[in-house]
Protein backbone atom coordinates (compact mmCIF):
# COMPACT_ATOMS: atom_id res chain seq x y z
CA UNK A 1 0.00 0.00 0.00
CA UNK A 2 0.73 3.53 -0.65
CA UNK A 3 3.26 5.06 2.97
CA UNK A 4 1.32 6.33 5.72
CA UNK A 5 0.87 10.36 6.40
CA UNK A 6 3.73 11.86 7.91
CA UNK A 7 3.72 12.37 11.63
CA UNK A 8 2.36 15.54 13.31
CA UNK A 9 4.91 18.12 14.34
CA UNK A 10 6.59 17.53 17.44
CA UNK A 11 6.18 19.96 20.82
CA UNK A 12 7.20 23.28 20.99
CA UNK A 13 10.94 22.66 23.00
CA UNK A 14 10.31 23.56 26.70
CA UNK A 15 9.96 27.73 26.09
CA UNK A 16 12.28 29.69 28.46
CA UNK A 17 9.32 32.00 27.70
CA UNK A 18 6.49 30.20 30.56
CA UNK A 19 9.24 31.16 33.22
CA UNK A 20 8.82 34.51 33.67
CA UNK A 21 9.16 37.14 36.35
CA UNK A 22 10.37 40.56 36.14
CA UNK A 23 10.15 43.86 37.94
CA UNK A 24 11.24 47.78 36.88
CA UNK A 25 10.35 50.21 39.48
CA UNK A 26 11.26 53.99 40.96
CA UNK A 27 11.22 56.03 43.29
CA UNK A 28 8.05 58.85 43.74
CA UNK A 29 9.80 60.98 46.17
CA UNK A 30 12.63 61.72 48.37
CA UNK A 31 11.52 60.46 51.81
CA UNK A 32 13.37 57.34 52.43
CA UNK A 33 13.26 55.72 55.61
CA UNK A 34 16.21 54.21 56.54
CA UNK A 35 16.11 50.44 58.17
CA UNK A 36 13.65 49.21 56.56
CA UNK A 37 12.52 48.31 53.11
CA UNK A 38 12.46 51.12 50.67
CA UNK A 39 9.29 51.71 48.55
CA UNK A 40 9.29 52.27 44.91
CA UNK A 41 6.37 52.92 44.10
CA UNK A 42 6.19 54.61 40.32
CA UNK A 43 6.20 51.13 38.10
CA UNK A 44 8.01 50.99 34.68
CA UNK A 45 6.68 47.15 34.69
CA UNK A 46 5.45 44.32 36.95
CA UNK A 47 3.22 42.48 35.18
CA UNK A 48 3.21 39.31 37.45
CA UNK A 49 2.79 41.45 40.47
CA UNK A 50 6.00 39.81 41.95
CA UNK A 51 6.91 43.48 43.17
CA UNK A 52 4.65 44.25 46.08
CA UNK A 53 4.35 48.30 46.37
CA UNK A 54 3.20 48.38 49.46
CA UNK A 55 6.17 46.98 50.92
CA UNK A 56 8.91 47.39 48.72
CA UNK A 57 9.61 43.82 48.98
CA UNK A 58 9.87 41.01 45.48
CA UNK A 59 8.97 38.01 46.24
CA UNK A 60 10.14 34.65 44.54
CA UNK A 61 7.18 32.45 42.74
CA UNK A 62 9.54 30.42 40.43
CA UNK A 63 12.96 29.63 42.06
CA UNK A 64 15.67 30.32 39.78
CA UNK A 65 18.41 33.02 39.23
CA UNK A 66 17.67 36.42 38.99
CA UNK A 67 19.86 39.32 37.92
CA UNK A 68 19.13 42.59 40.50
CA UNK A 69 20.09 46.32 39.56
CA UNK A 70 19.40 49.37 40.96
CA UNK A 71 20.33 53.09 40.07
CA UNK A 72 20.51 55.86 42.62
CA UNK A 73 20.49 59.23 42.06
CA UNK A 74 23.08 61.11 45.36
CA UNK A 75 21.56 64.32 46.23
CA UNK A 76 21.75 66.61 49.36
CA UNK A 77 23.06 63.58 51.87
CA UNK A 78 25.18 60.37 51.64
CA UNK A 79 23.78 57.63 50.07
CA UNK A 80 24.29 53.96 51.89
CA UNK A 81 21.78 51.26 50.22
CA UNK A 82 22.14 47.62 50.99
CA UNK A 83 20.24 44.57 48.51
CA UNK A 84 18.56 42.44 51.42
CA UNK A 85 17.58 38.97 50.41
CA UNK A 86 15.50 36.84 53.52
CA UNK A 87 17.07 39.47 56.20
CA UNK A 88 20.24 39.55 54.84
CA UNK A 89 22.47 41.80 53.61
CA UNK A 90 24.12 41.00 50.51
CA UNK A 91 25.27 43.58 48.90
CA UNK A 92 26.05 47.20 49.62
CA UNK A 93 26.29 50.32 47.89
CA UNK A 94 27.80 53.92 49.46
CA UNK A 95 28.14 57.14 47.79
CA UNK A 96 29.48 60.33 49.41
CA UNK A 97 27.59 63.53 48.98
CA UNK A 98 29.49 66.64 48.39
CA UNK A 99 28.14 70.17 48.60
CA UNK A 100 27.06 71.49 44.93
CA UNK A 101 27.44 68.06 43.37
CA UNK A 102 24.69 65.59 42.26
CA UNK A 103 25.92 61.68 41.99
CA UNK A 104 24.63 58.71 40.65
CA UNK A 105 24.99 55.15 42.15
CA UNK A 106 24.52 51.91 40.99
CA UNK A 107 24.74 48.17 41.79
CA UNK A 108 24.03 44.88 40.20
CA UNK A 109 24.51 41.47 41.07
CA UNK A 110 22.86 37.61 40.49
CA UNK A 111 21.36 35.96 43.60
CA UNK A 112 20.05 32.42 43.23
CA UNK A 113 16.57 32.61 44.92
CA UNK A 114 14.61 29.55 46.70
CA UNK A 115 10.20 29.75 46.21
CA UNK A 116 9.36 32.34 48.82
CA UNK A 117 12.58 34.42 49.25
CA UNK A 118 12.26 37.83 48.94
CA UNK A 119 14.75 41.02 48.01
CA UNK A 120 14.42 44.50 48.69
CA UNK A 121 17.07 47.98 48.92
CA UNK A 122 17.27 49.07 52.29
CA UNK A 123 19.53 52.56 53.38
CA UNK A 124 21.55 51.08 56.25
CA UNK A 125 23.11 53.19 58.91
CA UNK A 126 21.43 56.76 60.29
CA UNK A 127 19.03 59.39 58.68
CA UNK A 128 22.42 60.78 57.47
CA UNK A 129 22.77 57.94 54.84
CA UNK A 130 19.33 58.29 52.80
CA UNK A 131 19.93 61.26 50.34
CA UNK A 132 18.43 59.04 47.93
CA UNK A 133 16.88 61.56 45.47
CA UNK A 134 13.75 61.51 42.83
CA UNK A 135 11.57 63.92 41.46
CA UNK A 136 9.60 64.34 38.12
CA UNK A 137 12.82 64.43 35.69
CA UNK A 138 15.06 62.56 38.55
CA UNK A 139 14.78 58.80 38.74
CA UNK A 140 15.90 56.17 41.24
CA UNK A 141 15.48 53.01 40.13
CA UNK A 142 15.39 48.99 41.05
CA UNK A 143 14.97 46.02 38.56
CA UNK A 144 15.00 42.37 38.97
CA UNK A 145 14.38 39.49 36.59
CA UNK A 146 15.05 36.03 36.24
CA UNK A 147 17.86 34.60 34.43
CA UNK A 148 17.52 30.97 34.56
CA UNK A 149 14.92 28.76 36.22
CA UNK A 150 15.42 25.81 38.64
CA UNK A 151 15.39 22.82 36.39
CA UNK A 152 15.06 19.29 38.59
CA UNK B 1 -1.83 -5.93 -0.03
CA UNK B 2 0.38 -4.94 3.11
CA UNK B 3 0.04 -1.92 4.38
CA UNK B 4 2.20 1.24 3.45
CA UNK B 5 5.71 2.08 5.26
CA UNK B 6 5.14 4.62 8.24
CA UNK B 7 5.12 8.32 7.28
CA UNK B 8 8.06 10.67 7.77
CA UNK B 9 8.55 11.65 11.06
CA UNK B 10 7.20 14.83 12.37
CA UNK B 11 8.86 18.45 12.21
CA UNK B 12 10.83 19.33 15.40
CA UNK B 13 8.84 21.68 17.49
CA UNK B 14 9.47 25.16 17.88
CA UNK B 15 12.57 26.15 19.44
CA UNK B 16 12.89 28.65 22.01
CA UNK B 17 15.53 30.57 20.59
CA UNK B 18 14.55 32.17 17.31
CA UNK B 19 13.14 35.09 19.34
CA UNK B 20 16.66 37.33 19.87
CA UNK B 21 17.11 41.26 19.70
CA UNK B 22 20.03 43.17 21.58
CA UNK B 23 22.58 45.27 21.21
CA UNK B 24 25.99 47.36 22.18
CA UNK B 25 27.10 50.72 21.57
CA UNK B 26 29.12 53.39 22.62
CA UNK B 27 29.97 57.26 21.89
CA UNK B 28 32.53 57.78 19.32
CA UNK B 29 33.41 61.46 20.35
CA UNK B 30 31.95 63.81 22.81
CA UNK B 31 29.83 66.12 20.29
CA UNK B 32 26.27 65.49 21.57
CA UNK B 33 23.77 67.61 20.46
CA UNK B 34 20.92 68.20 23.03
CA UNK B 35 17.06 67.38 22.55
CA UNK B 36 17.91 64.88 19.42
CA UNK B 37 18.61 61.41 19.58
CA UNK B 38 22.19 60.22 21.01
CA UNK B 39 23.98 58.71 17.76
CA UNK B 40 25.94 56.08 19.19
CA UNK B 41 28.28 54.95 16.67
CA UNK B 42 30.97 52.41 17.96
CA UNK B 43 29.66 48.96 17.65
CA UNK B 44 29.87 46.41 20.16
CA UNK B 45 27.05 44.09 19.42
CA UNK B 46 24.25 44.61 16.83
CA UNK B 47 23.98 41.30 14.59
CA UNK B 48 20.14 42.05 14.26
CA UNK B 49 20.70 45.68 13.05
CA UNK B 50 17.40 46.30 14.96
CA UNK B 51 19.59 49.67 16.49
CA UNK B 52 20.12 52.45 13.66
CA UNK B 53 23.27 53.82 13.89
CA UNK B 54 22.47 56.81 11.91
CA UNK B 55 19.59 57.85 13.50
CA UNK B 56 20.69 57.04 17.36
CA UNK B 57 17.27 54.39 17.66
CA UNK B 58 16.62 51.01 18.57
CA UNK B 59 13.41 49.56 16.37
CA UNK B 60 11.39 46.88 18.44
CA UNK B 61 11.19 44.44 15.61
CA UNK B 62 9.87 41.40 18.52
CA UNK B 63 7.38 42.39 20.99
CA UNK B 64 8.05 41.30 24.06
CA UNK B 65 9.95 42.99 27.53
CA UNK B 66 13.22 44.35 26.86
CA UNK B 67 15.74 45.80 29.47
CA UNK B 68 18.04 48.75 28.08
CA UNK B 69 20.23 50.24 30.59
CA UNK B 70 23.54 53.11 29.88
CA UNK B 71 26.67 54.39 31.49
CA UNK B 72 28.05 57.79 30.83
CA UNK B 73 31.31 59.31 31.78
CA UNK B 74 30.33 62.81 33.11
CA UNK B 75 32.97 65.22 32.53
CA UNK B 76 33.65 69.26 31.53
CA UNK B 77 29.99 69.87 32.01
CA UNK B 78 26.98 68.35 33.61
CA UNK B 79 24.49 65.62 32.40
CA UNK B 80 20.94 65.33 31.93
CA UNK B 81 19.78 62.20 29.87
CA UNK B 82 16.34 60.13 29.40
CA UNK B 83 15.60 57.32 27.55
CA UNK B 84 12.59 57.79 25.25
CA UNK B 85 10.02 55.34 24.20
CA UNK B 86 7.93 56.61 21.20
CA UNK B 87 8.77 60.45 22.36
CA UNK B 88 8.08 60.13 25.58
CA UNK B 89 10.99 60.46 28.17
CA UNK B 90 10.19 57.30 30.41
CA UNK B 91 13.86 57.70 32.58
CA UNK B 92 15.81 60.38 33.62
CA UNK B 93 19.52 60.66 34.72
CA UNK B 94 21.23 63.77 36.13
CA UNK B 95 24.59 63.66 37.13
CA UNK B 96 26.24 66.83 37.95
CA UNK B 97 29.75 67.98 37.21
CA UNK B 98 32.20 69.45 39.81
CA UNK B 99 35.64 71.34 38.32
CA UNK B 100 38.81 68.95 38.60
CA UNK B 101 36.31 65.75 39.09
CA UNK B 102 34.98 63.25 36.49
CA UNK B 103 32.10 60.95 37.16
CA UNK B 104 30.21 57.77 36.08
CA UNK B 105 26.40 57.66 35.57
CA UNK B 106 24.01 54.97 34.64
CA UNK B 107 20.67 54.04 34.45
CA UNK B 108 18.88 50.93 33.65
CA UNK B 109 15.34 49.67 33.09
CA UNK B 110 12.72 47.11 31.82
CA UNK B 111 10.18 48.40 29.18
CA UNK B 112 7.54 46.38 27.25
CA UNK B 113 7.82 47.17 23.54
CA UNK B 114 4.95 46.79 20.61
CA UNK B 115 6.13 46.17 17.13
CA UNK B 116 7.36 49.27 15.54
CA UNK B 117 8.30 51.01 19.09
CA UNK B 118 11.32 52.79 18.89
CA UNK B 119 13.92 53.29 21.77
CA UNK B 120 16.67 55.94 22.63
CA UNK B 121 18.59 58.51 24.80
CA UNK B 122 18.76 62.11 24.29
CA UNK B 123 19.83 65.06 26.45
CA UNK B 124 17.44 66.86 28.26
CA UNK B 125 17.34 70.81 28.90
CA UNK B 126 20.20 72.92 26.80
CA UNK B 127 24.03 72.89 25.94
CA UNK B 128 24.98 73.18 29.50
CA UNK B 129 23.79 69.53 30.16
CA UNK B 130 25.47 67.47 27.45
CA UNK B 131 28.75 66.50 29.40
CA UNK B 132 28.59 62.93 27.88
CA UNK B 133 32.24 61.94 27.24
CA UNK B 134 34.09 59.26 25.08
CA UNK B 135 37.28 59.14 23.93
CA UNK B 136 39.95 56.29 22.81
CA UNK B 137 40.02 54.74 26.23
CA UNK B 138 37.01 56.83 28.12
CA UNK B 139 33.72 54.93 26.91
CA UNK B 140 30.12 56.22 27.31
CA UNK B 141 27.59 53.15 26.23
CA UNK B 142 23.77 52.36 25.46
CA UNK B 143 22.93 48.62 25.52
CA UNK B 144 19.62 47.16 25.16
CA UNK B 145 18.15 43.23 24.45
CA UNK B 146 15.04 41.11 24.38
CA UNK B 147 14.56 39.73 27.97
CA UNK B 148 10.77 37.71 27.29
CA UNK B 149 8.84 37.43 23.82
CA UNK B 150 5.71 37.96 23.74
CA UNK B 151 3.49 34.95 23.51
CA UNK B 152 -0.26 34.76 22.53
CA UNK C 1 -3.12 -2.27 0.33
CA UNK C 2 -4.08 -0.38 3.28
CA UNK C 3 -1.92 3.29 3.50
CA UNK C 4 0.86 2.61 6.31
CA UNK C 5 0.71 3.93 9.72
CA UNK C 6 1.27 7.50 10.24
CA UNK C 7 5.14 8.81 11.06
CA UNK C 8 6.09 9.14 14.31
CA UNK C 9 5.72 12.59 16.24
CA UNK C 10 8.64 15.19 16.16
CA UNK C 11 11.34 15.29 18.42
CA UNK C 12 10.52 18.77 20.70
CA UNK C 13 12.13 21.99 20.02
CA UNK C 14 15.36 23.10 21.49
CA UNK C 15 15.22 24.07 25.19
CA UNK C 16 16.34 26.94 26.25
CA UNK C 17 17.12 25.92 29.58
CA UNK C 18 20.05 23.46 28.82
CA UNK C 19 22.24 26.76 28.16
CA UNK C 20 23.57 28.13 30.99
CA UNK C 21 26.42 30.22 31.85
CA UNK C 22 26.87 33.21 34.66
CA UNK C 23 28.83 34.61 37.46
CA UNK C 24 28.57 37.30 40.07
CA UNK C 25 31.30 37.91 41.98
CA UNK C 26 32.94 41.23 44.15
CA UNK C 27 36.52 42.52 45.65
CA UNK C 28 37.05 41.03 49.30
CA UNK C 29 39.68 43.74 50.14
CA UNK C 30 41.31 46.96 48.06
CA UNK C 31 44.79 45.70 46.88
CA UNK C 32 43.92 45.90 43.56
CA UNK C 33 47.55 45.34 41.32
CA UNK C 34 47.59 47.10 38.04
CA UNK C 35 47.79 45.63 34.24
CA UNK C 36 47.29 42.05 35.79
CA UNK C 37 43.18 40.62 35.84
CA UNK C 38 41.52 41.74 39.09
CA UNK C 39 40.63 38.83 41.08
CA UNK C 40 37.69 39.09 42.83
CA UNK C 41 37.20 36.63 45.23
CA UNK C 42 33.66 37.09 46.91
CA UNK C 43 31.60 34.64 45.04
CA UNK C 44 27.42 35.57 44.80
CA UNK C 45 27.29 32.89 41.90
CA UNK C 46 29.19 30.66 39.92
CA UNK C 47 27.53 27.44 40.12
CA UNK C 48 29.58 26.46 36.45
CA UNK C 49 32.66 27.45 37.82
CA UNK C 50 33.14 29.38 34.66
CA UNK C 51 34.51 32.12 36.61
CA UNK C 52 38.08 31.23 37.94
CA UNK C 53 39.01 33.00 41.59
CA UNK C 54 41.99 32.52 41.45
CA UNK C 55 43.13 33.96 37.73
CA UNK C 56 40.26 36.29 37.92
CA UNK C 57 38.91 35.27 34.25
CA UNK C 58 35.97 34.29 32.98
CA UNK C 59 35.96 31.47 30.32
CA UNK C 60 33.87 30.74 27.87
CA UNK C 61 32.44 27.50 27.56
CA UNK C 62 29.22 28.12 25.73
CA UNK C 63 29.65 30.16 22.47
CA UNK C 64 27.54 33.22 22.17
CA UNK C 65 26.31 36.12 23.27
CA UNK C 66 27.14 37.56 27.20
CA UNK C 67 26.29 40.79 29.16
CA UNK C 68 29.05 42.09 31.61
CA UNK C 69 28.45 44.30 34.27
CA UNK C 70 30.58 45.77 36.92
CA UNK C 71 30.30 48.30 39.88
CA UNK C 72 33.33 50.30 41.72
CA UNK C 73 33.67 52.15 44.81
CA UNK C 74 36.20 54.87 43.63
CA UNK C 75 38.30 56.16 47.35
CA UNK C 76 40.80 57.36 48.05
CA UNK C 77 42.55 56.89 44.41
CA UNK C 78 41.15 57.36 40.86
CA UNK C 79 39.90 54.20 39.29
CA UNK C 80 40.37 53.28 35.53
CA UNK C 81 39.60 49.97 34.56
CA UNK C 82 38.79 48.06 31.33
CA UNK C 83 36.81 44.58 30.21
CA UNK C 84 39.34 42.42 28.50
CA UNK C 85 38.21 39.83 26.20
CA UNK C 86 41.58 37.79 24.70
CA UNK C 87 44.17 40.29 25.79
CA UNK C 88 42.02 43.09 24.05
CA UNK C 89 40.89 45.90 26.49
CA UNK C 90 36.88 46.16 24.99
CA UNK C 91 35.45 48.71 27.36
CA UNK C 92 37.48 51.82 29.17
CA UNK C 93 35.30 53.11 32.60
CA UNK C 94 37.32 56.11 34.48
CA UNK C 95 36.11 58.07 37.62
CA UNK C 96 38.18 60.69 39.31
CA UNK C 97 38.52 60.59 43.20
CA UNK C 98 37.86 63.80 44.82
CA UNK C 99 39.42 64.44 48.38
CA UNK C 100 36.69 63.89 51.06
CA UNK C 101 34.51 62.27 48.53
CA UNK C 102 33.60 58.67 47.33
CA UNK C 103 31.89 57.44 44.23
CA UNK C 104 30.33 55.14 41.92
CA UNK C 105 31.35 54.43 38.72
CA UNK C 106 30.02 51.32 36.64
CA UNK C 107 29.68 49.67 33.04
CA UNK C 108 28.40 47.40 31.20
CA UNK C 109 28.58 45.57 27.20
CA UNK C 110 26.99 43.01 25.43
CA UNK C 111 30.06 40.91 23.69
CA UNK C 112 29.45 38.28 21.30
CA UNK C 113 32.33 35.17 22.77
CA UNK C 114 33.55 32.11 21.06
CA UNK C 115 34.58 28.68 22.90
CA UNK C 116 37.69 29.14 25.38
CA UNK C 117 37.66 33.60 25.30
CA UNK C 118 38.55 34.50 28.38
CA UNK C 119 37.20 37.76 29.96
CA UNK C 120 38.37 39.85 33.01
CA UNK C 121 38.24 43.39 34.25
CA UNK C 122 41.91 44.88 34.41
CA UNK C 123 43.14 48.56 36.05
CA UNK C 124 45.14 50.49 33.07
CA UNK C 125 47.17 53.15 33.80
CA UNK C 126 49.44 53.15 36.81
CA UNK C 127 49.32 52.98 40.84
CA UNK C 128 47.89 56.35 40.47
CA UNK C 129 44.31 54.91 39.18
CA UNK C 130 43.81 51.58 41.06
CA UNK C 131 41.63 53.43 43.59
CA UNK C 132 39.60 50.13 44.03
CA UNK C 133 37.39 49.76 47.30
CA UNK C 134 36.02 47.30 48.90
CA UNK C 135 35.38 46.17 52.75
CA UNK C 136 32.58 44.25 54.74
CA UNK C 137 30.18 47.03 54.17
CA UNK C 138 31.00 48.40 50.74
CA UNK C 139 31.03 46.31 47.71
CA UNK C 140 32.91 46.37 44.13
CA UNK C 141 31.47 43.76 41.96
CA UNK C 142 31.72 42.28 38.53
CA UNK C 143 28.76 40.55 36.88
CA UNK C 144 28.27 38.51 33.40
CA UNK C 145 25.89 35.53 31.65
CA UNK C 146 25.34 34.39 28.85
CA UNK C 147 21.89 35.97 26.99
CA UNK C 148 21.45 33.63 24.08
CA UNK C 149 23.42 30.67 23.01
CA UNK C 150 24.69 30.34 19.64
CA UNK C 151 22.93 28.00 17.07
CA UNK C 152 24.02 26.71 13.73
CA1 LIG D 1 28.76 64.48 40.23
CA1 LIG E 1 34.35 61.40 40.66
CA1 LIG F 1 30.21 61.16 45.52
Amino acid sequence: GFPGVPGRKGEPGESAHVYRSAFSVGLSNKDTVPNVPIRFTKIFYNQQNHYDGTTGKFHCNIPGLYYFSYHITVYLKDVKVSLYKKDKAMLFTYDKYQEMDLDQASGSVLLHLELGDEVWLQVYGNEDHNGLYADNVNDSTFTGFLLYHDTN
